[in-house]
């Protein structure tokens, strides 16, 4: 068996060729800098960066291309949101299954004296009661952010009752996709997200160094830019432009990292993210029976395919997890995560903090004797 | 005679093989994220980015690779030291012609009423006296701001005695080195520098993607960070932690664009960047020679190379130095850049605002028969 990698949730690996081709095309064809010289090439490289918004737009059902940002990674695009939007007096609902680059910038603005911020405590299983949501919203409350699913435990957030909740209180909603963006269906519009943050070097195939944000074009209005800069628009002004998607996009893009992000988007609508949700989950129900059926190891999180996506945390008794990792990559070649997975307060709710858990997590790669040969080596190894 | 690319103040293209190899090897063999997670792959994706760091502080001559910090872009840099030193009440120094990548970030903060900034005015030709600047220094005066070299006329900044300036006076000296690192050396000690702002994608070589900082751990004790999230050390913690690089760097990392940027440098320092400068200067002297003899053509700035990189702004009489820049592609294969350049005070202090002028930059794959066929090509046209 080569190696096996359960690590999806931290970025996903063997990408498709046509990604890989998509970088080399652009490194050896193009080269050059979008939007900012008038020659055929840097228009070729506008093109190309316009063909992505287009592509991620209709992926996410948003209205206008223009809607679309990029951003160095999720968390740049969760902190412009955040730290764009909030301001004194602010009022936040999250939830206590969120990840560090959403804890982290609303506890320095919080401490700070800046925003309040209500963390809406989930079951011991990771779940959310969206009535909870709804009891904590006061006059101040201005955004309700979460995750879409738990980087831990794979639990699946209610976001569409959230979003209805948001959108009928006139509460800007703001969706944590970094798990969930390509491999289950999310609609911008339906969902009535505001600001919809993105990884793309997760489940959507690109490379690292891409993500971004879908935005409303009501928030976009209200936020102001974290980062300012040159952005090709208006230079004869000291002023960042107003308008999207400058506002919130300065400096040279990551143009050859944009061109593999599109061919990873392309990739997922040609194989169908129906298709690819489905043997997600089919892995993930194989995997979830073989790890029911070993005494040592307690799944943390509902254990079900209904309630979360086929991301699973587990303890396994008195066995150290990161020594339980490590046999598993050493002599089994088995790639996991064990740890805190940057969510302390996840890790709180589950009860498994500070110890923390070891995560598996599935991608579109992975096979069925991949999974089967990770619940033997587990039956060995405990 | 193939495409000439004489963009290279926006982005390096024609990248050296081994950057290209750099990136495919991350890519195919390695493909995870560092610092995340315990199995080989990761510790080595790891390593890469401590190999990269350790490759960069050595070629600033700065301590501790820890005070080596990467970002998106040198724009996503600058903001992040400007807005991440500067507090209510700050007063700020720079040039008349610094980039949009420090004037929009200084421009929001103060006319938001947080800072003060005095521009000290460059002569026409973009040149800084240096006492200008030590006689705008108050009890206030927190940071002063300057680039090296000008991304309109290449014109050099007086760094060193501001450096020492800055240093004589104890305030924060912040130095953007887009267009001239990898091409003057550049030392992080004997230059006095606070915050050392590079680009990864210019004449570093590396890809789009990448870029960063150097600090001094006296100016980044005092910062705040800006974006803030998971960083994959204090996990049980959701207080972004407190000491270098992770202050500063959160979410998942551009490990191929990283990769590719290791390779870059190293490529520099297999050259020497003595030999780079001295290619580049000998094109200039060329190119140089052959703009004065062009009697329609007028050269903004120095026009000579001990006061400017061989980054040469002109413009032509009547003739639309857009037009001019679209025959130069057009019929010419030539690629240059027209408008503003994200830098209107500087066009302002060299005469060309708003018009803006045309653009050559040279880099280090330019050669002799393309700046003479250039040349030949200004003659034909005008």
């Amino acid at each position: 068996m080569e190696k096996i990698y359960l690590d999806n949730a931290a970025t996903s690996r063997n990408k498709p060729e046509t990604v890989k081709k998509a970088i080399l095309n652009y490194y050896e064809n193009i080269g050059c800098s979008p939007g900012r010289g008038g020659y055929e090439d840097s228009l070729q490289a506008g093109r190309l960066i316009i063909e992505t918004r287009n592509t991620i737009a209709d992926f996410f059902n948003v209205n206008d291309l223009k809607q679309i940002v990029f951003t160095h990674n999720i968390t740049y695009a969760l902190n412009i949101g955040i730290k764009g939007i909030l301001k004194k007096g602010d009022h936040v609902i999250t939830s206590t299954m969120e990840h560090n680059s959403i804890l982290r910038p609303l506890n320095s603005l919080e401490t700070s004296g800046i925003i309040n911020v209500d963390y809406i405590k989930c079951d011991e299983k990771g779940r959310l009661n969206s009535k909870k949501v709804e009891a904590a919203i006061n006059s101040k409350t201005k955004l309700i952010i979460l995750t879409y699913a738990s980087n831990v435990s794979g639990t699946l957030m209610p976001v569409k009752e959230v979003g209805k909740i948001a959108s009928r209180n006139n509460i800007y909603f703001m969706l944590d996709t970094a798990q969930a963006a390509g491999v289950y269906d999310i609609d911008f519009q339906k969902l009535k997200v505001d600001f919809l943050a993105f990884t793309g070097h997760k489940a959507l195939m690109g490379p690292t160094g891409t993500g971004g944000f879908a935005v409303s074009k009501k928030m976009a209005a209200q936020m102001e830019p974290l980062i300012e800069g040159g952005t090709g628009s208006k230079s004869d002004q000291e002023e960042q432009p107003d308008f999207l998607p400058d506002k919130f996009e300065s400096g040279t893009m990551n143009t050859m990292g944009i061109s593999g992000l599109k061919s990873g988007v392309e990739f997922i609508k040609k194989i169908g993210i129906k298709k690819i949700k489905e043997h997600e989950l089919q892995l993930g129900k194989v995997f979830l029976e073989g790890l029911n059926k070993i005494p040592e190891i307690k799944i943390i999180g509902p254990a079900n395919l209904r309630e979360q996506m086929p991301t699973f945390s587990i303890t396994a008794g008195a066995k150290d997890l990161g020594q339980l990792s490590f046999e598993l990559d050493e002599k089994y070649n088995i790639m996991t995560r064990s740890g805190l997975h940057c969510a302390p307060f996840a890790h709180k709710t589950l009860g498994t903090y500070p110890e923390g858990s070891l995560r598996f997590s599935i991608g579109y790669f992975n096979t069925l004797p991949e999974i089967e040969f990770t619940l033997d080596a587990l039956n060995k190894i405990l």
